[in-house]
């Protein structure tokens, strides 16, 4: 970092040393043992591959409450209000987290970082009070915005959805949350805007007409990106899957319910996805399926870096740990090549019962560490390229003779039949070698 | 039925008679209690809304085996052979069964019905001999071929995919097979055609060209639509989603991946969905919620009429019984207009320990009966219209001002944002009454 | 409902009828369709069998909060405090609902009816201040107290669990928690006390002491039961399963978790559990499957009448509406005898879309109904006594010979070697006839 | 492995190396990278620690077989019979596969090793007739016999379970077979004998009387235990619980239902378990989890080392990878004093599309070195104490005062109120510290 991340607007953290990397055989817990922010690793700096971000919502805006009690967080910084004045005092406090860490990006919804007031004029306005704290903040700490988003789930007004809601007013409600938040977007220098509709859904279908709600989500997003093309935007827009919870059914399912969705209302170049690992396991799915299903349709844009419990049905958003997932994901980021807008924001929360202010520390160093030794595992295992060519020999039969005329579209059912009666019977396959190709990838662990 | 269909090829349903309604009184367990077939409901006849078909596979080549034993039903019509002899002598059983049932349709893949060959050309020879069989015992029932489909997943040769294999000649084989097996499906007046893709999926990335795989998938639909238009083969083309088992992964996972899927490779006008209970609950989703996607999409082709045991993780194939879900989804089918081409398919299987040949009537019976009163409530649903009403007036504020403005495309953020900051607060939500409707649906059960 | 029952205390609830038994035909949603509370079903009044409640916590100290928003349900009754002047006043509401239901007891936590105070000495004075105007309320109605408890999961003391806590004092906080609840539990008349350990389990095993911990809840319920001995408390106690959530992994797993931590601790006697439904899911078990384990074990107590969503890994704890459930968990409960101290407590609560009192009345509506509907159908299965032949006859071989030499334990390995060789293979197994039985079983609903 | 191991009885594996230790740089995917069996590790051969076995059932009885396929896997040693020639032809092939591997144990069903005969009497003498031959080997080779079991799932005759059979002759069958295997395993010098009751369970509680089925399985174990006992057979007997699968619910559930089980009939100082990694999936939970609650209940037998799908939900029994999940469970195999009879039997098969002998020496290869590398992770950790010393102070409040009394057994209801009433609050819980612990173990691996 920049020595002028180093510097504290507050004295929130004084007791924390700024996290530096000590290499693996460190026993500080405050250090990082694999994440060497400038090291360059395949050919780029780590920092330039994660690109990570912390994650206003949970980190300062978290109290630890569950749906079986209150809040256990409290934080010295906090007056107790959910006041203007607050909120922008409590801007400086993120940016000395943020640098401590020694992070590039943070995120953050419109309801992180400015209350509601007492109508929807007022709304805006304290939005805009803190975002222009935010942008002096960027501009002293060299910190960006990954990106920004509008909460349009927690208030009652959005308990039926937010741009889906059978209330009219509500999705106009929501095009003005979602204008300002591209407006301060775009004033902040935000790489990507995203979209996670926690209330788009249904509980049940006795009350729900869900061909109307699909196409009002439809048309959001192209008023959305009307807008943006207008202001001049770039940013890319990113819809956040996740199958359930809050909501019983969410329309933004999983990476293939999107795209299904994107492909309908034509938006397929418009708006990539963020993948988030608790969501893919809510939709019953590994992580690395729901990347590789973005990247081979074009549409891997960012990362929600967290981790879900696969023996707990909800999201538990706990900061990820398995180093082996994290390489097997860079992988196939890599072989995207790598995020263009998009990174690694921690959607991540302390548990219940992790009280200090230590233990933010704690949670983001394990998350970046796993991160960095998974790009370290995943650079290596590229640059061997082992997997690769076993990947590429098991469908050799598809560069030539009757497999090139199917990928060319010559051949024909007739052509295949003619070709195969001849045959008589397809040659025999080769193994699959799935416990080898396992055993190969702990080898670079 | 007409008497035709009473009459007998073999004697080995005769102890069982011919099932007949007998109303919901009857305590007869070799009766319909609720399926009548030519009461008019709705305005058709039961056997024209519910269009019901026995499978062949589970029902007349299942042997309940499992991954930890071997089959225990033993029929007194088999011989212990897998030979064309017995494949025709068996065809007769398949029709007594069926019209002693009373149902007006059958499925088949083309391994159910005909045993593979020496070579290639010998087990297309093997399909055509009992397809003419088949034929004839059409003519002689009336019974009719819902759909056809070709087992593309039991052979090991598919043990890596059928049209997904990375072994191209394993493509050109299932190429011949889809290619006879429309042939057939043409000869015998089948309504549609069904894929299910069980090995179409990957077990681990480590190993798998996802985007490769996914475009020879688009190459084979578009040869089996070219080939069908060529024939003249008019029935639908549906595809049967299925998330997972045998294979890790399967491509088909749900509703609106094959909807993404179609929509990426310009299928979406060719092909619609068969969609299973059992199937549905493997995707994480209400059965119902599969339906309804396909509805709104247009794409309700067909249904698999089984269960499965949201407890157990696999497929267990079920008879239906629960005629509340029945409901539902015939409700959803209405609403669609009915089945077209499509139907009810029971492709279930009786358990592993119901070794009596009475036990494939019971489980027959028992889903009959669950549907055809999921159908009489239905109907009244309907005619009640009030769950209708309900749904419609929840979205009325889309009927005028500012919602109209939104469906006809006239909003943009910035009107819509004037209009809502002029009211500082959007109009209060009415309540959703999900506890109310349950309970009224209830009242038509 | 005797007269007395029908006075109200309050105007809340004015414009709602007394919800009236109106017979399977009426279209009054607000009546009941088969809950007729004095009529005789089996032997027993149906309020006898039912003994449903309503609890104190979901329906009036719910707000319908989720971890993504806060509450959206505004009563006209609240004054906005957590005062104990509120939580009397409350009282009179709480009755007044439950009057007008017509039903015949309530269950509550003791934070449910008043607020914790500055000092634990005033918490317990606060607690016996709203007792005491509980008891005058139960006997102006005739409402009876199902069940207490004590709520040792939300305050954060308790995050890290209650009796399970590594803080001793938290234990011993528990301790008076209890203490003071059994005191009021016998001065209500208590029929039943229930402990729920949503706290008690963990989050990581890296923290934990299994053994310490388990061996700690052990201790607690031992006081516990001392304690209720030495007051002359006869209620019963009751233990209720719950697999996660809040927690990762919670203690009271499910019924046969419990079992084996009440033999290991000498419990068994003691302790009984109450089974919710939804609870049942989350462990991955049928309620039925949780009920008859109960059942056979001795320890079938009470049940949390409710149910969650099978596609949902939550407690999503919502009002029952699947009669047919209904009517085969009332079989088994049936068969035990029907309940002792136990009944049904709708641990249920209406959507967060459902904002109107009148939603809090269709919710109890739809759940006594459901209930009600299953056991006419249970009482019909009971006496046509089918089903039970069926299970008794399946099991005839342990009626006589071989079979009644193990049952009476005279046989041995050898014995019975020495049989089974002499006979060379088993006998044949009769068909267990699973689709017949489902089938019978809709013929009752 | 001594050199007497080196030997070979058949040409089978003959491409195949000796499979050797060559630390963590090799390349080489036929050799060990983590196990060097005889290095001394926390005071012990890593062999001893490890005490690994090959499964006979998987490795040379399956052939990869699925419920919608065939066996995929031809090997050139088997003659296409299931007689007693090859049975015992095929011993030569299994003790040549473990030697290679070097691994100094194997595990079996007696249905394994030999075929059932025309009756009982001549099944009997099939296994005898092989076990002959196996003790020879055992002999020449120096590997032993971790554990034998009967398999009492397979056969037709078990369709409706073994010992808790409806019929009694089935009773009496199973008497016999695990009669002879106890003979069998006591011949062998087998360390344990296991119970896997896949079709211990029901399918329906329409046809079940789970009590009487519950009871016999008591008296089974009994009569098993009275047998072992009367011959002398020293080997520890151990239930393998699984949850589901076959069967829809199976009593052996998971540890704690054993443990329930056990303790209700008595036999909780006669039999322990074997916990399987796929089998804990399949029941909602962590491996480790299981494995604690074996510990900390004295009943940690033994391990199926496999592993499981999360996101599939049924027993894909792949071999284990993840060498941070062994990590933590060797941490409590250790806490637990080490295994004395019981080890880690790679109960897992290759894929169906792994076709090659090859692919049977890399799944176990990948297997072994996962354990292997776990153990040194575990050795570090519990060498370096900082976790158990975490674990140790976070209950330290139990060490003295209050906490002394409670965990002595002092302490009442009445003076831990009195304690905590003077105190007014519990003293405040110190964090958790979930994120530190999570990143310190990670500092190990």
């Amino acid at each position: 970092m920049k020595p002028a991340a180093r510097q504290s607007f507050t004295k929130h953290f004084e007791k924390i040393p700024h996290i530096a990397y000590e290499g693996a055989d460190s026993d500080n817990p405050l250090s990082y043992r694999w994440y060497n922010a400038d090291e360059v690793i395949a050919g780029k700096k780590m920092k330039d591959h994660l690109r990570m971000a912390v994650c206003y919502w949970h980190t300062f805006r978290g109290t630890a409450l569950d749906i079986f009690g209150p809040g256990t967080l409290v934080r010295a910084w906090e007056d107790g209000s959910n006041s203007v004045d607050m909120a922008v005092k409590r801007t400086e406090v993120v940016f000395d987290f943020i640098t401590r860490l020694g992070l590039p990006f943070y995120c953050f919804h419109d309801r992180d970082v400015a209350p509601e007031g007492a109508n929807l004029t007022e709304t805006n306005k304290n939005l805009w009070a803190v975002a222009k704290r935010l942008k002096e903040l960027q501009a002293a700490t060299g910190v960006k915005l990954l990106w920004g988003t509008a909460n349009m789930f927690s208030h009652p007004r959005f308990s039926q959805g937010a741009a889906t809601s059978p209330n009219a007013d509500v999705f106009a409600y929501c095009a003005n949350s979602v204008k300002e938040m591209l407006d301060v977007s775009k004033f902040l220098g935000g790489e990507n805007y995203v979209f996670w509709g926690g209330r788009e859904g249904y509980n049940t279908l006795l009350n729900t007409d869900m061909a109307r709600e699909s196409d009002h989500a439809g048309a959001f997003f192209h008023m959305a990106a009307d807008y943006a093309k207008k202001i001049g935007f770039k940013g890319q827009f990113l819809i956040e899957p996740k199958a359930m919870e809050p909501t019983k059914h969410q329309y933004d399912f999983d990476a293939a319910t999107c795209l299904a969705f994107l492909r309908r209302y034509g938006l397929e170049k418009t708006i990539k996805l963020n993948i988030e690992q608790n969501h893919a396991l809510l939709a019953g799915k590994d992580f690395c399926h729901e990347l590789d299903v973005c990247r081979i349709n074009g549409v891997l844009g960012s990362v929600d870096a967290n981790r879900g419990d696969a023996m707990n049905g909800w999201d538990t958003d706990q900061f990820p740990n398995d180093y082996r997932e994290c390489a097997q994901a860079m992988l196939i980021i890599l072989k995207n090549g790598g995020f263009t807008s998009g990174g690694l924001n921690f959607d991540a929360k302390v548990r219940r019962d992790s009280y200090d202010v230590e233990d933010m520390f704690h949670g983001h160093i394990c998350g970046v560490d796993a991160w960095a030794r998974g790009l370290r595992i995943a650079a290596k295992i590229a640059k061997a390229g082992k997997i690769d060519k076993f990947i590429k020999d098991r469908y050799a039969s598809y560069d030539k003779g009757v497999g090139k005329e199917i990928e060319s579209g010559k051949a024909t059912f007739e052509s295949l039949q003619e070709y195969i009666l001849k045959k008589g019977e397809a040659a025999g396959n080769a193994s699959a070698r799935q416990e080898y190709l396992e055993n190969l990838f702990n080898s670079y662990c």
